[in-house]
């Protein structure tokens, strides 16, 4: 097979970069194109000095690609800025697939996108034919589509946790409790006080209590699977980590057991690659997915009748971003879904 | 003034080494005597090179001191050990002050313990006269005690944030939901292969679900405020820093406004020394306690209605454990609450 | 004994804002003013939350705070920044003390500071009274000086090990090697890439091999001692942990044995309260100082013959920088040196 | 190709466990015994819950394993033990191969073993065939082998930093500095104080200074290199990070300059497919190895004059254990040398 040409906008994020660990080494990808608008001229390995032993492109302005000469694009920029661009790079080459790793066509409600990021959607026209790129979920629309707005990270493990759940009605959508934690990649690599290391480092803290950008695309999707509007408690925190992200997930049972919701999860996992489902009595923890596409999810009873706790850990910016994307990217040109992904977790 | 001469048995944990770290440089305290059966014998400088500086009393057996010479001892020994070792102590020195920081003392009800602790109270007979000693609600009985049973690091960040909203009858305590995370000294210095850096670095695991001791505590003290018995949901977290405790405090509103949380809980620590409740929007962090004997209070709006969020941040060893054992020992020793204790957190 | 009334320029750093920690804390200081040009206007709790419990001075712009008012300033502004506002400050009141923890007044040559800070001097008028604030070694001058440069935190760290066996001859001057390790607020508080927590954790990199400016104060120094021109290996490494900064000096002995060298730095600082030697066989370590003023330091034998190598360990920001301005005001005010210092290390 | 038969003695450790890592996703590689003495009848699982989604044998006694149906075996037990053990394993299956990552069979001489692991060697029969497995300096020897020790990873950094320059007597032999630095995995997994993430986290110690038995290795192979004995002073410290090793040597030179040893080392290196030499003004650091086979070295000018500063960097359980008996491992079997092992480091 000849190897599927590979553009990425804004490779000089973590998001980009994790894109970039990946396909380099993925036997059916070729790095064709790099765009850093910041750094364009200089090497990749000038910005991210771990890629020394690879042979990339230079970073260059995105204006500057040749689109039509490309397979695919992983987008890796802020949300905000990426709707314009998709547009134009879907104009000069209609045939491309995009895996937008940013959060410019999750929301499919115009609305919705304009009250949680503070604008209107700049290319709307696009947002119908956009798929949420939530692999287990979306599948077969997926493997179909040219726009695949792949899930923020904390969307991607809280939905593989409770989606199943609320379709098949055993939990009590109005009563959700998401209590989250992240690795401080998730902030990325923008320069902020709060993620210098000596802020972060050896402390926690809470951050957007209710105003996370996340909610709305749980929400949306919750929605989905339950049949109705949903709203939901999410609640983060930066944990001095650096990558990784924790959901518990508090919740209110229907009349089903604890026991009854690991059955229904495992149901739903049984033939995926990525999704696991732990063992009664095993806890997930971040430090098995650490640097791969896995996400773990386990079911504890609580002590307060007619309560349980759902667990869920996987790695922000893998199966939380790049991994995700290069998990959709395989539907979307007939590969092996799992080609390029099954590293283990680095651990210790 | 002559200064207490104090004892401290278990010296070679954390919250023995931390009641050194602060009783060496209290004004009226002498530190005479030295306790830790495994290490009898060492200079304390060779169990904790910290000390290095400290012309402290070598470690002995706590059989081998004379206790009729200490005017209090602080206990750092592990739950189960305690009892009977008290109640020696007590024998041997009616008049001694006891600070114990173990749980041993801590449940007043003979049969909980049992349950939780898994086998029977040792010393009973001295349970009667125990004062929890959670300064900030028993500060009168502690003054007068000879006793005092220091509360768990979590109870306390629990209690402070919930008890004053329980006794007002602001929130629903049959609805609690207490999402928790301790840095890794709370898991003692004892050899762990989940407690080493390898393991426990860069990484975040839940523990203990359901099934930690400190919910006993919780629910004891929570019960006595709202008048009934009370069942907790308590999950705790293990986070990637050696000091700090943070609890997030779900919580179902009996009418009641955020806003009116906050004021009650401004009301009760309206003139406390170390609980400080944050102004509407700032958010508590661990940071801002680490080594210090303070408590921050923060209460945040839910999205879901009639719900609200109760966040508390402590230092697990020092407001957690050694600090208020000092606090609650000036008190009975009739000093100024906060001597000794006012080293502001050591940020960064 | 009155306060004190003390200013700190620039509060908004880590130098600063260690003065203010421990000032706040101090029996004879009184924090009066407090400098930020940008972030005038705001509360020092906006800028470090930890000082929550502490009622100090908004901070305001250094032009505004009327300096005849103070008896003491501290200096934490960037090196470049201080030399014309000292000038301005000593000409408002020329009987204010200053501890200037900024670089700017440390180098007596006017062409090594032009040639090592990249601009000429702009108060070299100054530097003449200038005394060099290694308490240790110019205790006398500092005692009654108006204008003390105390020294950066790497050059505290080596001169303190190797100035008494370069002035007793026992090593060799021409012939030593430093290799430094600091942790990351040795890099300040300002945004920078490498310092991130995603960037500088759960890794190593050594930086300004060869043209860090610490270099230059310790050649001025051990010059001084050896009483010729001295020219040192200064490798310094940047390590995953917020304060601690640890020197291993190898150097070359004249016909002495590791155990002279023990003998000799003993001597120098017997009757020191903050800088101890270690017994023959115990290690320094960075954990021993956490968060404290005290220096310690080793000697252990090389296998490679007449060689040996010199530990020494400290906090950057305490006596490594706002610690030993403070025991430097101690002197000047008269005060017992210790005031306000002995805080134990944080361990863990 | 079908698949090679490997088992795992020693599985319960972090280099046994790095080999699982790797071996389970290498293309030639069917992993089929695993080894813990004591945690026999655990799955791997329950051991390293990170492996929650292979399928693995369990875990057994050594003595239980068919050797004769195995074509590899790798050795991760601690030095000691494995000599017999490895003795016993040859026996049983004479074609077998052996990639030994213990200590056991580095040392060629018998006294220098017997000197510095404290017991006399038990199978210094099987000392004379061993290769010393440094990739890059026996590859011809180690393709023929039947049994590698492969080398201690502060050995590997050290030797393919210094062994060309030693070779091309660029440097003098008889003054080599070695400034270790390695994270808390270097230490194990067994349960120790000093690697408890409380003592280990935010702080550094040295340790071994003069007695770390890594020393014998490096000296052995310079010596080697130069044709003559060599002595070298190597000081390794402990950094609190969990992998990756960095050692900063310091070299006199014989005449060369700094460039020259950057050439002589490029040369070196030309074609090797882990080892690189960065460019002039380019720093390594752990950071860009981690979780890699990949070794990065810098050579760096000295302020002092007739000196140079050889930097080097690695992840000491990859090429510094699991990931170089790999590359072993496909030169005996004839495999290209880079299979399963081009992992990209981890960062952030």
């Amino acid at each position: 097979m000849t190897k599927k040409k590979i553009g990425i906008l804004g490779a000089s994020g973590y998001t980009g970069s994790d894109a970039v660990r990946l396909l380099a080494r993925h036997p059916n990808a070729e790095i064709t194109a790099l765009t850093a608008n910041t750094h364009a001229g200089k090497t990749m390995s000038e910005v991210f000095p771990h890629f020394f032993m690879l042979d990339l492109p230079r970073l260059v302005e995105w204006e500057k690609v040749d689109w039509t000469r490309l397979d695919a694009v992983f987008c890796g920029l802020p949300h905000g800025t990426t709707q314009e661009i998709i547009a134009a790079v879907l104009k000069a080459n209609p045939g491309i697939k995009i895996l937008d790793m940013s959060a410019d066509f999750r929301l499919r409600d115009e609305d919705s996108y304009a009250q949680w990021y503070g604008h209107e959607h700049r290319a709307f026209e696009l947002q119908g034919e956009a798929v949420y790129g939530l692999t287990e979920l979306y599948r077969e629309k997926i493997t179909a589509a040219r726009l695949v707005a792949c899930p923020g990270c904390y969307p991607t493990a809280v939905l593989l946790a409770l989606v199943p759940l609320a379709k098949a009605k055993l939990i009590d959508v109005d009563d959700i409790i998401i209590d989250a934690k992240s690795g401080v990649t998730g902030a990325g690599r923008g320069l902020k006080q709060n993620t210098l290391f000596s802020e972060a480092g050896e402390g926690l803290s809470p951050y957007s209590i209710g105003s996370h950008r996340h909610s709305a695309e749980i929400e949306q999707e919750i929605g989905v699977a339950a049949g109705s509007a949903v709203t939901v408690n999410f609640t983060p925190h930066l944990i001095p980590m650096a990558r990784g992200e924790f959901c518990t997930s508090y919740v209110k049972l229907n009349g089903a057991t604890p026991d009854d919701l690991r059955a229904e999860l495992e149901k739903a996992y049984a033939n995926e690659p990525f999704a696991h489902v732990t063992k009664k009595g095993v806890l997930p923890q971040t430090q098995n997915v650490r640097g791969s596409n896995y996400v773990q999810i386990g079911v504890v009873a609580d002590r307060i009748k007619n309560r349980a706790i759902v667990l869920s850990t996987l790695d922000n910016l893998v199966k939380g971003s790049a991994g995700q994307a290069i998990q959709n990217m395989n539907l979307m040109f007939g590969l092996p879904e799992t080609t390029g992904l099954e590293q283990i977790a680095l651990f210790p």
